[in-house]
């Protein structure tokens, strides 16, 4: 197989490679792919979560530095994100592959993989997809279906003034990572920002516990940085975020971001890829967090601030003010 | 807007664009797009039919001689034909757009009304999407879900020797259209196959009435041509097809490929972009097929030949026998 390039076979010995690679079927996977569509049996007395997400070579990703199998676990990894974000737990995904022809056959089958054991670990059956050729950059479009009880969803737009405002784990890897690898193409270092933005873990199980035990009023997930997700959460919502607490800036990254002379926070604010979730907990269910943390063992949860009246969000920290956006205002030294 | 370029604006104005295109949500919509997922309610009692099928700019189609308005179209239409192919009703579609900068703000908005018409037109609600820029083509990919009852999918391999082989509408007209658009990229003639080549109309109804009355014993839509969706229902079926009656191809189209120095029939079995259904009918279901015909009133659907045993495909027809592929054999004069 050497050498040998996905424009050197047909579609149907692509998907071959693929059949060949995904695992056994649940039950409720009536016909599989094969036909014209696949068949499913919907979940009982849950809803369906939908989301749909792309990884576009040259925008989402550098070939230089992503290996295959890490441009596939990101395809799925930030459809679960979205998943993880409304507290849903992932059912089912579908691919559609649109390939450029000299896209080496060894590459096609470790993106496959990439895809294939990240679903496997998130108990996410692949139903199904489609295969193109292109004269274009590689395109990796992934739609994701989980299910969550309806009224444990979790939105955007439920946070309310009073409510604590919490982010998981560590930001500003995702960018700290990229920018190593930007550095060294060709080889890139193997540091946490590196390991994290290559293969990212969505945050399923935190997601599924805060809408499960009813503990988070709004999640989203950090897929555009945490500055982003604050000013969409604060908009949907209808209130203002107060962000007064030192941020948990991934200490790798910060040590990048200060030896390029960025602010740690500021980098780690505006930078994205970190697939975190934030999410506002009412004040009376602080102890419900505190269990979920406890569940989850070892998973920090850094509470950065305040729900209050208002719109826009409000930023200091670091005893230092940072303005991002047109609906953020500051305060402090700056 | 005169000259606006999609790349002039943000995602969200994008975004925003598209929503206000929308109808209206059915009750079933629990949370529309907005926020990281959309939430549906499932179907009750029914099973869930998912496809994917992706337009890639330069492969699927040419922005010379396809209108905005009809590639929208036509992403949402291959995915429709395939849930009419399964034997199911169309119920939601999510949307991938990745965007070259340089697309014209009015070209988006039409590829939007495009989809958009055709949705409500079948009944498709669109529950969210996703959007990403793109140095390469324009690819336009979508994701359908529909619902059918578990023992009323139609499948690929239920042919059994002895039915009777039916094709619905006309053949060759997707292939026609597309060379006609060629031969005059500028200004493509407006003639009955461009006509269907640029917006071909998803044979939804008979889909489904085949599929609602157990009327037809295997299915398959013609998007790659007739040939190949002969080729795949024999395999999957574990049978051989005996195509020894008149292929029925569109009239202006049989004109095209005469012209043009083509077998009319070899070019219309070849061709693709047709978007009609092949099907098989138990011979002692003839009467129920009858009935579906009548309650269709106008659409052709037409014998062409018999499932027997064996593999592969047998072509008589004309009076000529005609070779395509490699699982089919040939008789006649040739």
């Amino acid at each position: 197989m050497t050498g040998a390039l996905v424009g050197d076979s047909s579609e149907r010995t692509l998907i071959a490679r693929i059949r060949a690679r995904l695992g056994a079927s649940p039950d409720w996977l009536q016909l599989g792919p094969g036909d014209d569509a696949a068949v499913v049996a919907p979940p009982r007395n849950l809803s369906e979560v939908i989301t749909t997400d792309v990884l576009v070579e040259g925008v989402h990703f550098d070939r230089r530095f992503v290996p295959p199998d890490a441009i596939g676990h990101r395809a799925l990894a930030v459809n679960l994100s979205d998943l993880a974000a409304m507290g849903a737990a992932p059912r089912l995904a579908t691919l559609s592959l649109v390939l450029p022809p000299a896209l080496p056959l060894a590459d096609f089958d470790g993106i496959i993989d990439g895809i294939v054991a990240l679903a496997e670990r998130e108990q996410t059956t692949i139903v199904g997809g489609n295969l193109s050729r292109s004269p274009g950059p590689l395109v990796v479009d992934v739609t994701a279906i989980g299910t969550v009880h309806r009224r444990k969803v979790l939105t955007r737009g439920g946070a309310r003034p009073g409510d604590l405002v919490f982010v998981s784990g560590a930001i500003g890897a995702g960018r700290a990572g990229l920018e190593q690898c930007r550095s060294a193409p060709d080889a890139p270092p193997d540091t946490a920002p590196t390991r994290w933005y290559l293969r990212p873990q969505p945050r399923m199980r935190l997601g599924r516990e805060l809408g499960r035990g009813q503990v988070a009023s709004a999640c989203m997930d950090l897929s555009d940085g945490l500055a982003d997700a604050l000013e969409q959460v604060a908009e949907a919502s209808g209130v203002r975020f107060e962000i007064d607490r030192l941020l948990p800036v991934e200490p790798d990254a910060a040590r990048w971001f200060q030896a390029q002379g960025q602010n740690p926070s500021t980098a780690a604010l505006a930078g994205g890829d970190d697939y975190e979730l934030l999410f506002t907990v009412p004040a009376r269910r602080r102890g419900r967090l505190r269990n979920v943390v406890r569940r989850l063992g070892g998973l920090p949860i850094t509470r950065i601030g305040t729900v209050a009246r208002g719109s826009g969000v409000t930023i200091v920290h670091d005893l230092e003010a940072v303005v991002v956006g047109a609906g953020f205002s500051h305060f402090g030294p700056d």
